[in-house]
């Protein structure tokens, strides 16, 4: 057997790797001189953080906190109805055009975003063509303005133009109401930035067939509890923001019934049928103005550090909290580690987008992943990792839900509350999951993975809750 | 800080506790001490196995089930249609009444299953009122034959009589057929023993608008691949024994777009779509034949020790192996360890009962525990306990399955093909989840629970191979 000594001498005989943790200045000194370096994300936690118990004007943030988690769970959200977004979604005129994530102009747009606009223009009729539309756009004919500005959220590039019919999401707990347009399916569809007279066609069925028969099915059936729905689909392998499966599936069955009670024409009521049974997406358009809706009352709330918005428009990052609700709080929105479509790659992504992540912000979507384990194993994780996703989000929320809870974890309920305090103080910012659009406008999805929201807009957020 | 002796003083200055393993006569004496005695139900494994890897007359058992294996996995369980049991069971007289497990005659029978044959009868219209169906049972004007006997299976009594409907099940790769009833619901119901003016107006509802509306859309859709649709149900929950939740939604999704066209009537689609609906169970009259249309062709393979039937009559349970597909291995009903409906508790209890055996026989149902944690939290368990509970049915079955994979354990194949010689070598039985009927004809369900599979049978079944 070798000695001790020789042992160490064969060590340094080797390459060398060095793990860095912390100052990527450190790596990169290394790096010169052609050592291995495996890099760790690491920092020393804020320190301070306790200090903030209170803001500066004595108003107690954890009591404020309880209040707004208290509004969130209390929250029941209904599916009521149907209605065109502009007879139903407050300050919507005919030129204006609502898109996912913080504001933003024409010049700033990213590619999906643009290529969405010019779709619904086309598909309004205010242009004739794509070209047409980006003309009309470009000019600052069109007003744009966040979902989240008319209590709306839209997946990806999230455009909802004046005669898009919307799901009406009413929460019975505090009158408010919220908007969210039906859900296309995946592939070359408007939310992901694509045009086209296939993509026109889809729409015009959607607004023509599929909008009035649901109409007529929920006006018979009556609300239908969303909160008690996605809490049964966190049990059925949905996390219910990447994975839908069981949400769409237990929609069917609780329209069924209604629909067939409705829709005399049996050909109609098939297409329908298998329209939504055709795109496991479906309910992701129901459980994310689901989510907006349990969030909103929060807003307001004096001293409150919880976030109420976190959203992307594939340019900026933006966060918003329930004591200042008005602010965003923006950082450029994140690259996403992704799968992609064959024949894409990552030099086709566009950059993070959506307002998908109301999911997150609601105690579910990414932060549930131990419910979820299948979206675990399709961008290459163990069942254990998504375990491991939704216990480190604990970290960093304010509580555990009362009704969305996660079998994996003998039902604790999901981390939910994002405390921007708990993000500065550890350091850990939140996962997200998500579909990835093409750079382009015109084309549509190219894949779909994970990345972190970026630090920035959370430690502005932290600064200006120093003073309150 | 007490001395060592003082503490060891302590320790038997208290009541003793024992824990036993093994022999329970060394626990008896002790109990006659009046010394409390926490038994541990554990033996020696039985040794020599491993000289059976041929049977006598020379064939390899690890041979002959690798073709068992293979036939089981290849099958494709396809849901083709419906019909009436006379028509489509072989060997289905008049006077046959099918019914779960082993043989049995009327003496024998628990009450469930009287109840469930007396019911049966009135239904039939051979009896008026159920104590004359008695008379007649007891006369022995009845031709009693089990399920498995007929290519058939029928969840707790699984009482089929010659006017029910039945699902037909036909595995595509082999040609071999398989059948089932429609499921009740819960509660006062047949199959639980109850009959009763409420049981048999459902019965009828069933025979005349349930199953003519399913046949005219299954004729519609064609074929539905059940291998599939239980894969997926695994993926979102369901066991598929005693969580049929996503299999009943899955199933009602792909029902849908055919009802939808060959349903005129669409007050009679709606109650066809709330009657499934209302009942979460549905999928388990679907998934049972599944799995006996998927067993069956590896029955007659020489030398194979893989269980091929594993039922229960409420009196006794039975199992068979492929090398020996005609004979049965009997042993008394175990008592399940349950939970019980209000107003029910243990002395109401019937012994296990039911086909429905033949999901962990498939390598589903309870074998897959790991995919459904909420049935471990309904027994009182955790989410661990559900893995540790599918991870111990590895030590028993012979493979993993290629198409039913468990999420939790990172799609590891679930536990497939119980080996007579594992069982005998570990003393490990194999663990079952079961609903509970009440002891008396004519009340119904009182609960649910789990148990092992009585030694006896295994015991005798592995002597029985040493002799092939």
């Amino acid at each position: 057997m070798a000695s001790p000594s020789k042992k160490r001498n064969n060590l340094f005989g080797q390459p060398i790797s060095v793990v860095n943790i912390g100052l990527a200045s450190f790596a990169e000194s290394l790096r010169q001189q052609d050592v291995r370096v495996i890099e760790v994300n690491w920092r020393p936690p804020q320190t301070g953080v306790h200090r903030f118990l209170h803001t500066p004007s004595g108003t107690s943030i954890d009591e404020a906190n309880e209040e707004a988690l208290r509004r969130i769970m209390a929250g029941r959200p209904m599916l009521v109805g149907l209605d065109v977004a502009r007879e139903v979604i407050p300050d919507m005129g005919e030129n204006t055009i609502l898109h996912a994530g913080p504001p933003i102009d024409w010049d700033r747009m990213c590619g999906p975003t643009r290529g969405a606009v010019m779709g619904a223009l086309v598909y309004e009729g205010l242009a004739s063509t794509p070209e047409e539309a980006e003309e009309i756009a470009s000019k600052g004919e069109i007003a744009f303005s966040p979902c989240h500005h008319h209590h709306a959220v839209g997946p990806m590039a999230g455009v909802i133009s004046p005669s898009m019919p919307v799901w009406i999401i009413e929460n019975a707990e505090f009158g408010n109401r919220a908007f969210c347009t039906l859900n296309e399916g995946l592939g070359k569809v408007l939310r992901y930035g694509a045009y086209g007279q296939d993509v026109y066609e889809r729409l015009y069925w959607m607004r023509d067939v599929l909008f009035p028969t649901l109409t007529a099915a929920l006006t018979s059936s009556g609300p239908i509890d969303l909160r008690a729905m996605i809490a049964q689909a966190l049990q059925m392998g949905d996390e219910c923001h990447n994975r839908n499966r069981a949400g769409t599936s237990l929609l069917l069955r609780a329209l069924g019934p209604a629909l067939a009670r409705t829709c005399e024409d049996g050909e109609r009521l098939a297409k329908v049928l298998e329209f939504i049974d055709g795109n496991d997406h479906f309910f992701l358009n129901v459980s994310m103005p689901a989510a907006k809706a349990m969030i909103e009352p929060a807003e307001g709330i004096e001293g409150s550090s919880i976030l109420t918005v976190m959203a992307r428009n594939g340019t900026d990052f933006g966060i918003r909290m329930a004591g200042e609700p008005g602010r965003w709080f923006v950082a450029p929105a994140g690259i996403v580690d992704g799968l992609y479509l064959p024949g894409f790659s990552a030099d086709d992504a566009n950059p993070d987008i959506g307002d998908s992540t109301v999911t997150e912000t609601a105690g579910f979507g990414g932060f549930a992943m131990a419910a979820a384990p299948a979206i675990a194993s399709f961008v290459g994780g163990t069942a254990k990792d998504a375990i491991q996703s939704t216990l480190e989000m604990y970290e960093i929320c304010f509580a555990e839900h009362e009704h969305f809870t996660i079998p994996a974890l003998d039902n604790r309920g999901s981390p939910t509350g994002i405390d921007v305090r708990y993000v500065a103080e550890t350091g850990i910012l939140p996962k997200l999951n998500t579909g990835i659009a093409h750079k382009d406008p015109g084309i549509g999805m190219v894949g779909a993975g994970v990345l972190r929201a970026p630090e920035k807009c959370f430690r502005d957020a932290f600064e200006a809750l120093k003073n309150w």
